[in-house]
């Protein structure tokens, strides 16, 4: 198949190009930008010399359908408001990489994104791009959002335990934890290198943009569940993302329990794996893969359970979690294409 | 004065080396070991060269006082529980950067430090070094067993809300972020470059022996004080601690209330200072100095007080503060030899 | 086919699982050890949880030829020289990772590894696998003493000038700059990361292992080549090596012609990227992947000609080639299993 | 004495701020701005935070004099042509930190810089404050231009050689690397950290500044320098600068030979420390003090010395030297203010 991504000199883009140059069944990558025509995606990436040797070409919907059969967007905030439903109404398939279309509330929408909703008609035909929990509806759907990279370690992490209703939700925190890569490539001031090395930092403290991203999932698990308290920070690393997920267990529970009920939850799932009592992952341990790595206790002094939920979140967080998306969308093997072992070390 | 260090060939060591060549009334410094004697300082730390030149020399308690007038302890577990005693019976003041001291009951020492505890009556004559909370103890003291790091940060971080009876203390989470030097400078797997740059790890999953220490002296605060949840992760930095903290509040409060309860609680300390509303220290803002930055907020959506603070876990959670009781202890201005502008970038 | 692994646990091994999986004419891989039989391979590496769930075995040369095809030795110094005879013997093709079997003088050998050089039939037997120039040599083999990741690096640098005779062979100069992944698995005070991080070291001035190494294969290339200048340098990072050469131009070039020496002396090469005029290759952009990316420039002030040549030292400098010339030993297409995209950021 | 720094929202200036706290003499700072009048210092930098709390003030030459004695200029290329003369004329000593007024000659300054040189008196009358070369004329001089942070490390290490005429200077190769702090605070995609980390960048192959600047005084020393060559790296880490150097020594020199002159060269020099025979400083040995370490061999083999020179690129390769500077300016002991033990880990 012919694949277009539009967003293609962001890392979420240069991910896409990592990975699909894996996938046995993408014969053509197409680069569509808005604003860099003609640009050599070698230039901006030296890495991908002699293997993408594309150049950026600008976007037009109504020859879009002759060129590819879907459309990653890689893009930032508002992009796919307008690029989404125009490419799916001209027939190719559409995965949103960005936060436009995750939000069903377009008040919700407003109040954390701070700018104009979608359509609503367009936030009702994205299907929220969580294969563990939604693998179904994503087989069928022309558009995708694909989830956050924060909502997607926390939501693996707490699956079983709220959908079996085993904590009180109310007291849930989720103390989040990640590499720099998730902020992006344009240079800042909280990113640039000598400030953010040998440096830890909170940012954005009760106010992440993936706040209602995860509590409307979890409301879709649990009706009584109505807010979390979030706080995400930066390390400095480039790649992975901890999410270190605090609750109180309704009632006792053994440690054989909590992994028996975790590995039954995910038996059949490629990408999670559970770790044994006493392990947990660190996020070097899925660096460069898709896994999303689990681990898990409950402490008798204090009745609360600690989730340790790792992922890459250039991969699982935002581009490998979207091919796995095109998969079920176009009927192939679910991790086609993204067998990969982590880089270690 | 003369001060004699033991294990200063330990990062708690050589950051008193550090600190005390900027101290005015430290004339001399002799250096003590259990099993490197004869070695030069400077073969261990080629950093000192030609500022430290000294050999490391044998503890002998009977002549001990004849060469200095007090001792830090920078030693592993089970040192003090030796040393502090006979030093102090010597006529030294002795300040114990070691954990052996702090826990004042031994059935809790043995529980989670999994030794036998020091004897009742050396573990009863230490007095907790934590200056703002317990200044008027220190002066008086022979013996100082000097805070852990977690537990500094924490406990300054907490303090003006346990002890204002402003949050619900069974609520309290700490999840606390370090830097690898508080791993100390033996060689290991876990603090191996190739295994810890460019990951995170948590460890020791409600298992730290600083859990003890913090709760010790909240139920001192506030006796409604049973247990807290408190996870530690290792960051791939070398110095720095954040602690995120979590607590519910009892009542809504404001922000300009919560910025005045800190602001007036640490009013007149020289090494704790509060950040204006919506701004948060990161670990860097205190790098290689004394002080204790605190930011923090209350999050109307879920009722919850966040509270981030950070310290240089090598200074201000072991050697400065040590210092700053060295000079609580002798007489000296608090601040003496440790008003160093924390080093950025 | 079936292939071995003997010293899956060092990182060597750990990435020849990585690369092995992706390899499509592999069917098994089984890991043999002489010191930690029956250990699981996850115990050790976690990252391949799921995928790899062998357990090591012990080496057993009378029934190895009935288990696998081929061996890659990953191994310290010293093992090599036990092992690669009697393995070949029992039938198998062998390529060693080790430095055991590069250097074709046992004296040099002796000088620089300060240990007995294996028998010298053994060392006569292996073929020096850098496939870009020995590539018909390496189809032939039964035993391949795989490059050391600085002299890959380096001769792939220097070969097209100094094969053509187009500088001044007494004046080159290498400095040379790796991660630390290349110091191995075990931990040590050098690369402890409180020491190693936010540090730059040089190390083993002119004495590292590698020097006889490169200067052995640069005398193949031109009889002239006496002696050269190498120093080696830690960088706090884990994977990457970039080597700095420097070399007195015989007469003055201009940039075109270094570039069309180099573009035709690499033209058929699937892992060989030459950088356009003005563009250098930084360490990054080979991340996880068998390029060797090479930028150059002549400069007209000093008649001097640098050369920046990029490897990821465990992929190109280690077990991508190592693939690279199973893949060659077997007749499979050269760049099988290793068409990796560097990952990047 | 009161000082002004112009640029105190820079790295340099932000150094200046840290080591000016410990000067004994300096009762007063005062901060300068040509564009961020206004601005309180602690917006900028949290980390001075109840330190520093001044307000940035608009430069007035006419009034200057009665504000400060002397002013330092931490700012971008082009500043210093415009304010020097003048503040010096107000009576003010100037000590530049700035690149404009280090080449004596305007034409190689255009040349590098690439912009029009400051006037040439201006030039004539700035004396470089390399302070163990060129003590005497410092102390007379009304403005300081304070050496380059290569040109620092580069000069200290070769001065011994070259002024002795032991080496062929022709030969003379510096492979420099630095820490990402010398290229300053404003963000850019070299300096990105999810660019930079990981990672290990050459840049300005024979284009950097430095190179005309480090001729320049070789050429003082030594009339029969020429060119040398010299190209600088960028390293995964804040602060810290290793110059590896190469050079033919005209005779064979014994390794005694080779440390007796840098230990007489050096023997009263308060910042020049020099490691024994087989030993060689990493950059963290001088973290954010002002020594510059120096170890060096010569290999019987090829014919060659190395010379290894470490400094602290903001201290030793800026603000401290700066400060040593001024210090020598006013008849203070050369180290006042500056006695810092490295920070190590």
């Amino acid at each position: 198949m012919r694949v277009g991504i539009i967003g293609a000199t962001g890392y979420g883009g240069a991910e896409l190009l990592r990975l699909l140059n894996q996938h046995p069944h993408v014969q053509e990558v197409v680069l569509y930008t808005s604003s860099k025509e003609g640009m050599n995606i070698q230039e901006s990436y030296p890495h991908v010399s002699d293997i993408y040797t594309q150049t950026l070409k600008s976007i037009n919907v109504t020859t879009i359908k002759d060129e590819v059969d879907m459309v990653f967007l890689a893009t930032p905030p508002g992009v796919s408001a307008e690029w989404s439903g125009q490419i799916a109404e001209a027939g190719c398939k559409v995965i949103d990489l960005s936060g436009d279309l995750r939000l069903q509330n377009p008040d919700v929408y407003e109040k954390w994104y701070k700018r104009e909703a979608a359509p609503l008609a367009l936030i009702k035909d994205a299907v929220y791009g969580l294969p563990e929990w939604n693998r179904e509806a994503i087989k069928k759907a022309q558009i995708i959002s694909n989830p956050g990279c924060y909502p997607t370690a926390t939501l693996l992490g707490l699956a079983p335990l709220v959908k079996n209703k085993l904590i009180d939700v109310e007291s849930i925190i989720i103390d989040a934890k990640s590499g720099t890569s998730g902020a992006g490539r344009s240079p800042s001031a909280i990113t640039h290198f000598s400030e953010m090395n040998e440096n830890f930092k909170i940012y954005q403290i009760n106010q992440h943009k993936h706040i209602p991203e995860i509590e409307q999932t979890l409301q879709e698990w649990d009706e009584k569940v109505e807010t979390i308290t979030f706080q995400p920070h930066l390390v400095p690393m480039v790649r992975g993302i901890m999410a270190t997920i605090y609750a109180k267990a309704k009632q006792p529970i053994s440690e054989e329990m909590l992994r028996h009920l975790y590995k039954e939850a995910y038996k059949n799932e490629p990408f999670v794996r559970i770790r044994p009592e006493g392990a947990y992952p660190a996020t070097k341990e899925v660096y460069g893969s898709n896994y999303c790595d689990i681990g898990l206790t409950y402490d008798e002094r204090t009745g609360r359970i600690t989730i340790v939920s790792v992922i890459d979140n250039v991969v699982k967080g935002a581009s490998g979690q979207a091919i796995q998306n095109l998969n079920l969308m176009h009927g192939f093997e679910e991790s086609t294409g993204l067998s990969l072992v982590p880089m270690y070390p």
